[in-house]
């Protein structure tokens, strides 16, 4: 076995980057304003039965490397044992590298485990033994990991029908972790999914007490439960699309239409676009009033193989970077929004990487200097959650924008495990500035430059979440 | 205060860059072939009143970072004074840092002022006084500032309606830089916005001594202004669209349309699109006559921002990057001029990076032996030009065309002050050359590619322009 | 004379990059699975006249460049002397420093000829020299070359109706080297060009037999050449495209005008596009079933300058990078293979290196645990085979695919003298490993590292293809 490679100074090539890492960034709290950990796992202390179960279960990033390297669906979602299932994943672990899977694979079996052995065919079954007997201590639980990483907020990611009895739990135990949920209402702007949509519209009725007839009932049943979240400390939404709308007039008639539509349950709607649109800049105008932070997501292209999506549901692996033209759009809706001094702190993420400098400048144009960075361009997303991918960003903003106002990382992700991806990305970020430092490129200022990156690790994201 | 940071070989990592730049090309002339400063301030050598005037006035970069960081309109474009505005721009530099702004900065202050300290909050007041002080000196009017920064050539860029008094001025009295005037016509070919047309129209109608009153007589009246701007020493012209036209045949029907629309200024005109491309493509075939140089300028989506457009104007800071299909269009538009060997000499500006390699291969297409690199993928514009991005159209032109014929950087500027950014350009180009030189990657050659980066900062240009 | 470039650790910048390269994979065999070789120059045991012949005849990437340095079409694809032509290449080879054409005319002199020294103005006549003695050798004859640069598999390109009597021939006399066919039927599915298809759908009705009168005897003949193809080793068939097909559902109507057009030959066909998409569908599936590769070159768009394309004929560089959208067609059309288990093994290219981390990610969504790396991302295609391009390829494929099971590089080239590109290929591959391996950012574990870039290089190509 070779010499490990997760040392000390993990990615941080120079003197500087490891001074701003370690004397400037390391201990700060974390502020995982995104992610989908579930309310229930955190509210109910969860303990997991073994490392298949926290790490492998509905990692689709893990499954598709998996199915790449040939491994037959049994062995990933199929009936194979838990053991099976991990035997399975650390066999082909030395077959990844330079994906991210590789660094984080170690990076989380290090910081959470202790482990520092490479995982592989060799050494699966006595990591597995390890891992599986620290995970039924209590310092394993849900809630003690969020501790152990330094965890000050989680932002959850919620249905608009959601009880949030879990969240309102936590709240009232005064949990140290701030875990506050996110409005996401994705389903109910999808009208062209005629099954779901009335599936979904059923749940906003019951869950709002509103019947919905018509726009006016439709968009009051939403104002019902955005004061619900609010009121259970929701600051937050969130949406992910492929395009911001580029119409968002809804004429009469398809007011009228909408009105039968909802209530004969006939046909099918003529123009589901405009109906996003329309309801999303409504959306986006309760945003503002409440002063919440509104997220986009943009760009992916979702469910591509039907053939495995049907099987295995979404969220399986089968979604990919769509190339999309974003920018008139997106001007459109934050204009039409800004005209009325209604737009929101918003906060855009994309998929494709070549959008990073329309999203980095088109972001400048609605600051206003109302509030300090109101428009930001969030950080690496999925596929470009990785280190080019994190670089890019960051050069994006810094070329583009100013790099000081970034509000920084979150995990996105659905797993305890995931939080070392802030000290992954943390490293990234010391290693940028501190080889500038080190070539003249920035001044050698340790703090000047610990600042900066100490605002973009933490103290940004706590002024703008007003936490 | 750390170190400062703008030593003798900034951005010169190694031995070959520092010989490079040092050697080879930091006293080489400026050839400005493409900028927005104001004749008139030159003509009149004007003196500014302090250095808000000649640095903050104007700077729509300057303004966006404002903004973004959280200052108030009143401070960067309103009414406080001249000091107030200098200092909330000095207590923001610290947090521009990796956006060129910070570069620029300290460059400029450095290069002009001689000041070797970071603008902040602290530094603020006593630069101010000492850069004012010295603005009142006579070697800090305008021809005074071209001559210290070695210009050789100016190309302003001038409404086809616009006498050219100064330039005249300046040639009558043999002022030591050449200052020519560009012809972009951009206003009058946007037939879609009513009110602004028929106001340019009567501009032109005055300087040309032409009637318009069908497409024969705006084309005549067009050529006079060509011939006038020729025979005032103008031999560039330069174009801003968001694509090349795809459409600019001309049928009878639009052509009569024309004439009446221009007669009667009734109703709006049915086809503004092939308005457009027609008239671009008598433009580009007068171009070719006269054996000038057009520029084309694309990509950008103007004033997304509207509220703050109406209130403060066209260039005010709220523009950004656009993502439309380059290829096609550019390349009909190309080959329909090359078909009839009218072509001339010219020159690309992309503002998506993304189009980089889209458009470093299109222009290869018309290389045709004719004239040494005939076709130009022109330096980083606007939002491009910056370590990254002028590095990236660098690499692209390298490795889809040839970098050695690069007729390389201008400052597009309003700004007296920002001939810095030709030094920055040419320590950026010396450090990529003299690394790949002690990398390998190159002949470690100090003729051979002392000869290569002279030609890029100064010979390829004079030759390219017949200066 | 500065000191010549090309050591033997060129491009390999640390220690384990040096050993990846000269331990593990300089010595493997060369699987070039696709290029454009004539077969008959194989069969024949082609000796070049000089070195004109086999270097600069039908290298369109050369004569780029020498129109771009103003090279007058006489002198590159006119009635000058060979010996002319060579000297006014050599003479600009001192000005393409940077584009891949540098450090491949210099890698080919060394491998092929020995050449130690700089090609310019000066050295051209002694290598010309030189290289003509000996071309004359019988080890300089087309299979001596391929056997000196130890290539183990050519995949050549090759028409539906080809005899392939050349690829029989050297079966049959069991030349070292397996020179395989590929199956390129692209001109059979361009309706649209009308002449063109006639021309060509009768030289498949002489080949197949079969006279085509609908589309169920297109596609007849279409499988007889596909089992032709097949009895004689073809296992690999290629398509170029602007995009994949978006229609491919060929209604009634569509059938019975295909019926007509083919018959009668008037007019012209109503869709082609979907025409395309049907028959290219059709394809995919007899590909399937005969358990071949399929590949898709995607995105350029040829012929620019149709001035000059008429005189010079196609592939005489004025082909340039298009940028149309990729990801919606592509997912439709796997998809559509997939839902009924009829994907074949897939190789896609890209002109457009924004489209990277698109087909990166796409082809992860067809992965389905059946087949290692089923979906392949290919290697630098054209314009970007080149270091910066292959970087970019490798970058993109680890992030968001596995490196580890990239089938590697091809040389796409119709030149004998082209297969260093896979050295150059090797030595970029090891120091991008090499490099992270120092930096702590991979196992510093030559072993390890090691079979991972001898899989790339040589082992995954050869069980992908079953060779």
């Amino acid at each position: 076995m070779s010499e490990y490679f997760l040392s000390n100074d993990f990615i941080l090539q120079g003197k500087a980057a490891q001074r701003l890492y370690h004397d400037h960034v390391k201990n700060l709290p974390i502020i995982d304003y995104h992610c989908h950990l579930p309310p229930d796992e955190i509210a109910n202390d969860k303990q997991f039965t073994n490392l298949t179960e926290i790490w492998l279960k509905g990692d689709h990033y893990k499954w598709r490397a998996m199915r790449t390297l040939g491994v037959s669906e049994q062995l990933i979602t199929g009936n194979s044992s838990d053991e099976e299932k991990f035997n399975a994943w650390a066999k082909i672990v030395p077959q990844t590298v330079r994906n991210p899977l590789f660094h984080w694979t170690h990076m989380e079996l290090k910081a959470v485990f202790g482990i520092n052995e490479y995982l592989n065919e060799k050494s699966a079954a006595s990591i597995y033994q390890t891992c599986n007997t620290l995970l039924k201590e209590p310092s394993y639980r849900t809630k003690a990991l969020l501790n152990s990483f330094n965890v000050a907020y989680v932002g959850t990611t919620d249905e608009p029908w959601d009880s949030l009895e879990y969240h309102r739990q936590l709240a009232a135990e005064n949990f140290s972790v701030r875990v506050s949920p996110s409005f996401r209402p994705d389903k109910i702007l999808m009208i062209d999914n005629k099954e779901g949509f009335f599936k979904n519209l059923q749940l906003l009725e019951t869950a709002s007490g509103v019947t919905v007839t018509d726009i006016a009932s439709l968009l009051q049943a939403i104002q019902i439960r955005v004061d619900f979240f609010h009121s259970n400390g929701c600051r937050v939404s969130d949406h992910g699309l492929m395009q911001m709308p580029g119409k968002f007039v809804f004429s009469k008639s398809l007011e009228t239409e909408f009105a039968s539509f909802v209530t004969e349950k006939k046909g099918t709607y003529s123009d589901p676009d405009t109906f996003m649109g329309f309801v999303l800049m409504e959306l986006a105008k309760m945003y503002h009033t409440k002063d919440w932070v509104q997220q986009f997501h943009l760009g992916p292209i979702r469910n591509n193989n039907s053939r495995l999506s049907k099987k295995l549901g979404a969220d399986s692996g089968f979604d990919s970077i769509g190339d999309f033209p974003q920018a008139l759009n997106m001007s459109r809706f934050f204009d039409n929004l800004d005209q009325t001094d209604q737009l929101a702190k918003t906060v855009i993420y994309n998929i494709n990487p070549s959008d990073n400098e329309v999203l980095a400048t088109m972001l400048g144009n609605f600051n206003d200097g109302s509030v300090k960075a109101k428009m930001q361009f969030g950080s690496g997303w999925w596929f470009l959650d990785q280190k080019d991918g994190m670089e890019k960003q960051l050069n994006a903003l810094s070329n583009m924008g100013l790099i000081s106002t970034f509000i920084g990382m979150i995990t996105d992700s659905r797993s305890f495990l995931s939080f070392p991806r802030h000290e992954y990305f943390r490293r990234i970020l010391c290693n940028l500035i501190g080889d500038e430092m080190e070539k003249g490129l920035l001044p050698n200022d340790d703090k000047w430059m610990g600042e900066i990156v100490s605002n973009i690790c933490y103290y940004n994201a706590k002024e703008y979440f007003n936490l």
